[in-house]
């Protein structure tokens, strides 16, 4: 007898996060096993909610949107759950509501502490005898999670900050006057965004100048001498930025106390780039603009990598078809083979190897005055950012999905 | 015997200024009448310090490229011309060198202030005797100037921030928890461009819920009690506003003074949202954001829109006919002749009618509550924003280009 699959998306959104969840409804709709497929609305913690939507008569015009629409359409949460060791309360409840609803394969796709819950989840079943086949997704900007090359959502960002990167340099470059740019972009503990945005650097032009990532000690002091440096050979330097860039005592620059208030107590609006433009301007030159990329870096779909929008699918396939061969406990994910031409390997790993773990930019990528990225990092991060896209268009805007079940008439009802 | 021609581009980049400067190079081209082409280095600033380049034998690739390069590829300047009755300097200057360099034909493509520029330097050579014809070609994001329907480089930008506000409002609603994004665009004097986000509303997902333009007073208080309302109604909350709101004493709300130095003494980065965002934030709800589209909106080319890039190109080379023509003094354009379909007439106005003066936003289009715009805008903006582009890609991104001549090789030299 088929039985019931539920499906949630957790963590930040990315450009491609509901590709995934398009590879694995189709994937659901495909299997004899599968009856029904039901969504979390807003991530494990909308499920202990009872926040259930049913997804399975979804319309499939929209559901062919998804592949190239920003954000987590079922909603997302930052909800952890705790040891059930500890506290068994929503262990109870949520396998009381997989009970109710049938629910034989369950899939959640996110990053780091996604992948905890996943672990804890398929433990404890695991411990309680409950039969059921939990798999993992993975899905970050940040591109952090260890075991496998890359993620889900990274290569898009990517193309989205190199884009821009190109753009601001060019915008930067038109007046006769000496200017910096601070580009600041995403990654709290990491610095693979901020690599990325190398690849704005062609032989027309060179930018940016600097790259800073979290992962080395920030000091102000050389900034500033770096930039002064440039400066002397040419009127505009372009500095991008991780946002968790930090001193050398561990505080991020970002949290700069001088700015934490205005005169009103009101508690100002963070960010590196602005911390850092004021010891630039008025002092090396007056022109100085800080720029934060901000959510259109995981959101900027009309800037989505179609490589990374299809590996993105079929990561969702590939979690389906191994829960569906009785698989449970394993995040999929990729190794790579080759980076020209560029190959990949689906691989699946046991998620404990992943929770809450952290992977950093190498070391080997960083140069010597730890202020750019090194050539070789451009063949590993140029693959990700390929392919022509077919977004649909609508009045000269993208389409973008929409669950239509969102629509209150598909939450499930008396669990 | 066949004569020479000079151009320069002025004021703030856009999208698609070099399209105009491809449809003036190529029509230059075709014509017997010229023989060389030069453009100025920074404008009409580049000029008077001999700055001038050959561009008449730019390769064709990069001049193909041009057409969707963002800024301004010789540079640009804001630099003002006194009137020649104050000072006459840089009018003998400048027609010194536009006498060596046996220019009959004199191209400046710009906003309100680089077409007062144009009317001066006419009127000069008007009343000195001098044979020339000069000729101004539109281009402002800010969609600002008088007696033309649009103005080139509007329609792109317009089309990137819908499609960025798009972005935001969807990832604005992932998470189960309230939340204000505040969103400022460019537009100092005007409000078109915060008008055009309405674009971003589709019956999928209404957004933004307020827009504040420049036209009208802003009011701090109202504006608390507008996102009040809209959050007892839904979680997420989406606010687009000019950078140059104003309070009712004609304050810049982005001059606020308690924001204007930190503790160190520095100046602190200006914006509307920032100054605003710390309003909301722990008094309505927690996550706020402050969201500057910056130098993006009018730099995005990857964004551009084909009928905003075509009717640059096209003024282009309308100029280039008009001054062939023996005309001079004028600023060519376009006045609408129907919405629907969409459809355009070239004109030609004298440039003295628009020299300096502002076109705003008409208050028919904002509504009572003066916190969003009326539909009826829609079908005024809809038509900038269409067509599909074929820009060039390498390596996954965009190609953009650069003049060659911009090499020191191509100055001009012994003027």
């Amino acid at each position: 007898m088929a039985k019931n699959c539920l499906i949630g998306q957790s963590g930040g959104p990315t450009a491609v996060i509901n590709a995934s969840l398009k590879g694995v409804i189709e994937a659901a709709k495909k299997s004899k096993k599968i009856d029904k497929i039901f969504g979390m609305r807003y991530g494990i913690q909308g499920a202990l909610d009872g926040n259930i939507l049913d997804l399975t008569n979804k319309s499939s015009k929209e559901l062919k949107l998804l592949r190239y629409t920003p954000s987590s359409v079922l909603g997302t949460s930052r909800y952890k759950i705790v040891d059930y060791n500890e506290n068994e309360e929503d262990y109870v409840n949520l396998f009381n509501l997989i009970d109710k609803l049938d629910i034989s394969y369950f899939f959640y796709i996110g990053g780091n502490d996604s992948m905890d819950t996943v672990d804890k989840l398929n433990k404890y079943a695991e411990e309680n005898g409950i039969e059921i086949n939990i798999m993992g997704i993975p899905k970050t900007v940040d591109n952090d999670l260890v075991e496998i090359d890359h993620c889900p959502g990274y290569g898009s960002a990517s193309k989205y900050i190199a884009t821009s990167v190109m753009e601001i340099a060019r915008d930067s470059r038109v007046y006769d006057i000496k200017n910096v740019h601070i580009v600041e972009v995403m990654g709290r503990a990491s610095g693979w965004l901020a690599a990325a945005s190398m690849l704005a650097s062609n032989d027309k032009l060179k930018a940016p100048d600097y790259i800073y990532v979290s992962e080395v000690d920030f000091s102000v002091n050389q900034f500033i001498k770096d930039v002064e440096k440039k400066m002397n050979e040419q009127k505009s330097v372009v500095v991008v930025v991780s946002e968790g860039i930090k001193d050398e005592h561990g505080n991020y620059i970002s949290a700069d106390k001088s700015t934490t208030h205005d005169h009103f107590g009101h508690k100002k609006m963070g960010g590196a780039a602005p911390v850092l433009a004021p010891f630039i301007k008025g002092n090396l030159c007056d022109r100085v603009k800080a720029i934060r990329l901000d959510v259109m870096q995981r959101a900027a779909a009309h800037c989505v990598s179609e490589v990374d929008a299809e590996e993105a699918y079929t990561l969702g396939k590939k979690a389906t078809k191994a829960a569906l061969a009785g698989k449970t406990g394993l995040m999929v994910g990729f190794k790579r083979v080759s980076n020209d031409p560029y190959k990949i390997e689906y691989i699946e790993v046991p998620v404990e190897k992943i929770a809450n773990k952290v992977k950093s930019l190498p070391k080997k990528w960083i140069n010597k005055n730890e202020n750019q990225i090194k050539k070789g990092f451009r063949d590993y991060v140029l693959p990700l950012i390929q392919g022509k896209v077919d977004i649909s268009y609508k009045d000269g805007l993208p389409e973008y999905g929409e669950l239509d079940c969102l629509n209150k008439d598909f939450l499930v009802k008396n669990i």
